[in-house]
């Protein structure tokens, strides 16, 4: 089911050279989605005649640039159902602003993407484009899925625990979780403030990179380095590191001898305490805010929710004030220390996920390896091109001081180029 | 227009001891409002049979509470307008938390009120119950001059500049702007996210406290300090103070001596540079953030909107990604020096408004006096109980240390106590 991803920079190129447009860029999409997507199911609501026109006819950098948003992202022309019964043909009456803002720079929305319920772990039926019988991750599953499927030349997503980075991995896609807060949450299902980040997948990580930098008007797409001569990259060894599986811990190193043979210089770097603290304090403090957040759900619509999400909901509705604010302390302490691990390092490297995509449509894996960055905020790049035993992709990840968006986009692309001459 | 304001303590005091029922006072609150709003313009939505059924037979210690919800927050069983023609009669699926937590405490929601246009500055058609030609402030225009009327005993609003403080001080009631992110604004109309604070409104400090614990489940509502022995009390001297009305300079000199008379040490506190700073950047900040927030609504939907609302985010287009970061910047180190404020001062004593309401409803006043603690997150409180040479309310407030709301509120209740004694 997998075929070839669609490069971002490319399509923006040849559109620019005039090699093709944008109307035979769309049609083409689309007519592959039509005919590959009811297997896969990455496609909540696909995008209404009106804005198909509209698109087709759109100016700006990102016009044909087919692109997917999470159905946790309100859209004016598409429900948006946040994967869950209880907002089943839900229409928003307003563009969540990521949306809004990648129109305005003539991106075509051409559909909400499967996301779990409330971006949470209860699985959608989408499937992994590489083996079907296995999770494409979550929550953000339809977006990674669409992007290596070929559907989709870019797509958002949110991560609260790993749902940016996770299906990235798994799906052998670039996927781009910012620093907290570059990108507005607005118009975004809520599950925990303190938490939710918007990301965002495409096939390489110079075609994420493009897309966040043309979405935001940053300067997020700098040419990466010719190679990594002068930079120091440090190997977080964390406190989970015992749960990783052979294929992923085979990719790490591979990944960190292409980043030595760049020319980088590897430093070990030992977790401390105030992190794997801040790791443990996940689900209090997600947990807390969801139950406030979907208080309303959880009283009054119990019966329409899944049990994963109710799980962490009644968690959370038994945390005290007292735990989340010990909660929130500690994830504070943790964002101070981690910007300390930077001091000797560039960049770190670490896994994207304990391994390869699970087998089974049934759980959209773990978040281990990601949660305790979602926490600290710091922007984090997964970069695909290895795989595991089994042919299924794995992703290792490229982690940086909080707002040094550009320079974790330039390393990944760095590392990315590496790997494929490998 | 004015009536009795409703004592929320009261209220939850004489249904406990049996000598009144939630019903009663919901009929008779319900009967004031159909007698008197068609002049003061409180509510833009009444609650549905429904709603009033449920309320009547709620259970819980806010049962029998008439609770006004700003109309940015979500309703389920109302629409929610953000006082804008773009969502005219338009219908949410959910109940913001705060509204959800608020019903399950037992409020009944009789109605939404009346916001400025998504919060900003085009005004609502309310009158200032004290007197129908002054405006009652904005953007919470509704919550405050409800509780002024004696139609809610308690209420909810945003502030993002001055939008509850400011209200409260023109209607002479208690308004609680608590610590930055302590109650959710999930379901909130976002304007600013860096800025955006739930708050509260009641009759009095011991009221809004009371509702605020109760909502929130933290030990909000102590008992207030029988007097001000011990405490040291700044009166902090800004660099806008030149722009104060002679009402309101008086009645800041009234309240220090109060404060003072009642065993409190008064220490002047000069503004540090870094807190003029930090006023200064409100508009940048604020403005780029909304200008993404609302960029469906001003993209498409430009002429249904005001003109006031429309110059805030036509500015917020036009500052930079590279200005805005420079603004949050500015914000951080304000918030850091304003922890220091703290270290001589138990809390501050500022004002909380240039002056009285101004005359005619074309101008919700001036955020001046509130925007740099809405920026700094600090807990504030609005303590009514002073009058200017026209008759109208004069607030003052009281300032802790971020995370001090509790004893916020036990000091401003304790200077109203005194306010009322003098």
């Amino acid at each position: 089911m997998s075929a070839a991803p669609l490069r971002l920079t490319d399509i923006v190129r040849d559109i620019e050279a005039g090699r093709t447009t944008p109307q035979a860029v769309l049609a083409a999409t689309n007519e592959r989605i039509d005919a590959g997507d009811g297997a896969l199911g990455v496609f909540t609501h696909r995008a209404p005649e009106t804005s198909r026109a509209e698109a087709a006819a759109a100016k700006g950098p990102l016009a044909g640039v087919p692109f997917g948003a999470k159905d946790v992202f309100d859209s004016f022309d598409m429900p948006t159902e946040h994967g869950s019964a209880i907002y089943r043909g839900h229409q928003p009456a307003a563009d969540a602003p990521v949306i809004a803002l990648a129109r305005a720079q003539g991106a075509a929305i051409v559909g909400k993407t499967a996301t779990t319920e409330f971006a949470s772990l209860d699985p959608t039926p989408t499937r992994n484009p590489h083996n079907p019988d296995h999770t494409p991750g979550g929550s953000s599953s339809g977006s990674a899925a669409g992007v290596a499927a070929g559907y989709l030349a870019g797509a958002c997503g949110t991560q609260t625990g790993g749902s940016v980075i996770r299906p990235a991995s798994f799906c052998g896609v670039a996927g781009y979780k910012p620093s907290f807060r570059l990108f507005p949450t607005v118009g975004v299902k809520t599950y925990s403030w303190s938490l939710d980040t918007v990301g965002f997948f495409a096939a390489t990580v110079p075609d994420v990179a493009l897309l966040a930098a043309l979405i935001s008007g940053r300067p997020l797409a700098d040419t990466p380095p010719a190679d990594a001569s002068g930079l120091t990259i440090g190997l977080y060894r964390s406190a989970v590191d015992d749960l990783l599986e052979p294929d992923m811990a085979a990719a790490w190193d591979t990944a960190a001898r292409a980043i030595e043979a760049a020319g980088a210089k590897l430093i070990e770097i030992a977790e401390p305490a105030s992190l794997s603290a801040a790791r443990e304090i996940h689900a209090p403090l997600q947990n807390f805010e969801a139950a406030q957040a979907l208080f309303h759900e959880r009283t009054r619509h119990r019966a329409l929710m899944g049990p994963k999400v109710l799980e962490q909901l009644d968690h959370g509705a038994s945390v005290t004030p007292e735990e989340y604010d010990d909660a929130r302390r500690t994830a504070r302490i943790g964002r101070k220390a981690a910007t300390t691990l930077f001091e000797n390092a560039d960049a770190l490297l670490v896994p994207s996920a304990i391994g390869a995509a699970p087998y089974s449509l049934g759980s959209t894996g773990d978040a281990m390896f990601n949660k305790l960055w979602t926490i600290t905020g710091n922007p984090c790049v997964n970069v695909p091109g290895l795989h595991a035993a089994n042919g299924l992709p794995v992703g290792l990840t490229i982690v940086t001081r909080f707002g040094r968006d550009a320079r974790a986009l330039a390393i990944a692309a760095m590392l990315e180029q590496r790997l494929a001459v490998d």
